[in-house]
């Protein structure tokens, strides 16, 4: 099933925007005051971003469904995907990012007009660390995308009977054993499309985007990868399971 | 395996009874005083209407499983279902969510007369808006309806080895992101079956059943269905997952 | 792959003791003060009792994991599981439970013997009702169990790949959904096995083990067992998914 | 496919850092404060180290993921590892819980350096009783081991399409319904290799790594998974589900 530039662009824009539809809803619906699931733990925010994943990947099956920068770089350098469709891929999924931020900002727009702490505003939008110190945040982001990826890798990185749920597996995985000190951007996109989002949309309390902290998603996550990547070549490891 | 239009009716009729009575039992479990899971937070609730609708689709798997207008509109837009089977499964899928309410009420009945509050009770059946803000509440389930359209037709809308459980997770996740402001109607028999049980049944302390909401769990899920088949159609594409 | 009597009495014992230790065990760990999960919410238990199904499943694969008296009579009525086999499955299910209770005491002796209260200890053992009013606790085991009994007869009764996952998602929904008002026995061995190990074991505090309750969990589950197998046998429907 | 002595080695001990960073982390993640999941219950722990096992099984599959020495010594006596071969999984396994103990030592550093209370960084390490009472607390673990080495045992012991779900899902099972009252080692190294880490880690609120209880979650896993292995030889059973 070959696939054009323009359905890089396409897939990727389409499943990452369901991506951060359902994942940055989640966190607007247990930080925002009011809304059904005010309240609940962290585990349902874990949760929600694994089963986004899972939706997004099927959305995006035809581009292979990456859907994260630190995906595609790993996958290029383990030389799965190749590096000339790396700007379609990063753009599909930086534009998608940015438009399901968008809506899910649509669908809790009265909940964050109410909301008056620009804090919890910004936090559905982007990730921020727990404590403030950014080379050890890095460090942090490195280690969790290191571990996506490298599982990724194993897994085959494509489709299979079990493949998406594997990744959503994972990603509540990580979530909830690794997002702890930085809420797990893993993804410099996840990160960025809703934080260009958030700097323009109209919210009444919304204070500033931080951009100090925007590098740290998007470096930590793409040296995990591409350490992850690396190693896989180093093992030289066939994938477990079967591409569809 | 062919189908005729009274099996199609009992089926949805079927499924659509096993997936109200398992939700819909959730939140009466959640909400209702004394019960075991009173308390809970949104995360049983969304888990369970995630079974729910698991259940549901091996019950009425020789129909289909629609279960929801939204679905059965999105497959006939994607040319997946005839036009004259349509009302056939709407039907059952009315009078099915109808009994399952009911049923449900059966299954609490002493927690249902012992609760005083006419809010709680008839939150237990129908969906509200934590904002009350019509049009944008039909904006919320037209996001969230038109995800779960997208995407239950990239599966390829059939029963596969996943396929349910595909289904259930998706719900699962739209529950958690995208069921914040409305309480993810997200199916328009869903919240009218339920509707017109809660005006019939014999409920001490009920108030009214809130007929000015109505209109919003229908026309919200069913645009968004449309616009979901819609862009289904324009993307051409096949579905991922093998028929069974 | 044929299987003696004994055979079915053993693998049913095996897979009930499995069954009740985990679930036992975890509403022991929720509910017993000092606990590593005590004060973790329903979710959790529904969570565990859908695994407890899993495990049990899988250890008694070889006499079809029936596990609960409710799914024997229905496959017997179903004609799936001769009549003049029924009593060594149930046997072997009842013994089973008794030992998966003693085994979940033995894990957790030191909290049984530090709880004060003798209704937080027989809670721990067997199932009681929210609001104890006897024929409508029944209707509500009757609810739970007859949806229970139908599903599973629609997956086809048999481990598929899916298989144990779906009867494990489908007893965390109906704990979810229908356990509020009773703690869902569905199950006469779950609750009576534990019941009789509830009566002889030796700890310190406990009252009685509320006998006049004993038989709901037994009559309501054979009736709602009995009614799914007449209904599935009406339908005719064969079943969907494969047998290994 | 073959597989050398020093390949069991590093897989194992690949699978077990991903084991170690994801459960371990998700620990600090619930327990330390200030965290994104700070306070979350213990479901969260317990689907947490679910999935870190499923995760470790992918990346240390060409070693046959057994990632703890229980598992190990049980499919030596089932006949399915060679003995000569066990030294190298448990040398693997040990090496690979320190690393990926320290692994999640740096991803919450600062979150350790902050925490003031020595037993809460303490058992961000390694498991601890709820109740000390060391042989008891040796029951608890050989209970628990014994149910998942038998379990895992019936699976099949290898990779399936459901297989590393299967072992997630009775990991999570185990550690609801077991977990109360040690923590739920069920595995020599998962809490011998932290035990190390944290006695060499430089945290400043650290105190003592409590070697007295360290013999407990090696005896109780040995002992259980000697246990299950020789119940299951006995059983003579064949493994449910087919090899990779």
């Amino acid at each position: 099933m070959s696939v054009t530039t323009g359905q890089i662009f396409l897939y990727e824009m389409l499943g990452s925007a369901i991506l951060l539809l359902i994942g940055g809803g989640a966190v607007a619906n247990v930080t925002l005051k009011g809304t059904k699931g005010y309240g609940a733990d962290w585990f349902l925010i874990t949760f929600a971003w694994g089963i986004a994943v899972f939706a997004g990947v099927f959305v995006a099956f035809r581009s292979g469904a990456h859907l994260n920068p630190a995906i595609t770089i790993g996958l290029a350098i383990a030389d799965k995907t190749a590096w000339s469709d790396v700007p379609a891929y990063i753009g599909g999924q930086l534009v998608g990012a940015f438009i399901g931020a968008v809506l899910a900002w649509l669908a809790y727009r009265d909940h964050f007009a109410a909301e008056k702490d620009p804090i919890v505003i910004r936090d559905a939008f982007v990730t921020s660390p727990a404590i403030r110190n950014l080379p050890w945040n890095v460090v942090t982001e490195v280690i969790a995308t290191f571990v996506l990826v490298l599982v990724v890798l194993m897994f085959g990185g494509t489709p299979s009977n079990l493949g998406p749920l594997a990744v959503a597996l994972l990603v509540v995985g990580i979530g909830a054993g690794l997002g702890g000190p930085t809420g797990y951007a893993i993804n410099p996109t996840r990160d960025l499309g809703p934080r260009i989002a958030h700097a323009v949309l109209p919210i009444p309390s919304k204070g500033g985007s931080d951009w100090s902290y925007a590098w740290v998603p998007i470096v930590g996550p793409i040296v995990g990868g591409v350490l992850a990547a690396s190693l896989f070549n180093i093992l030289g490891v066939a994938s477990l399971m079967p591409t569809v």
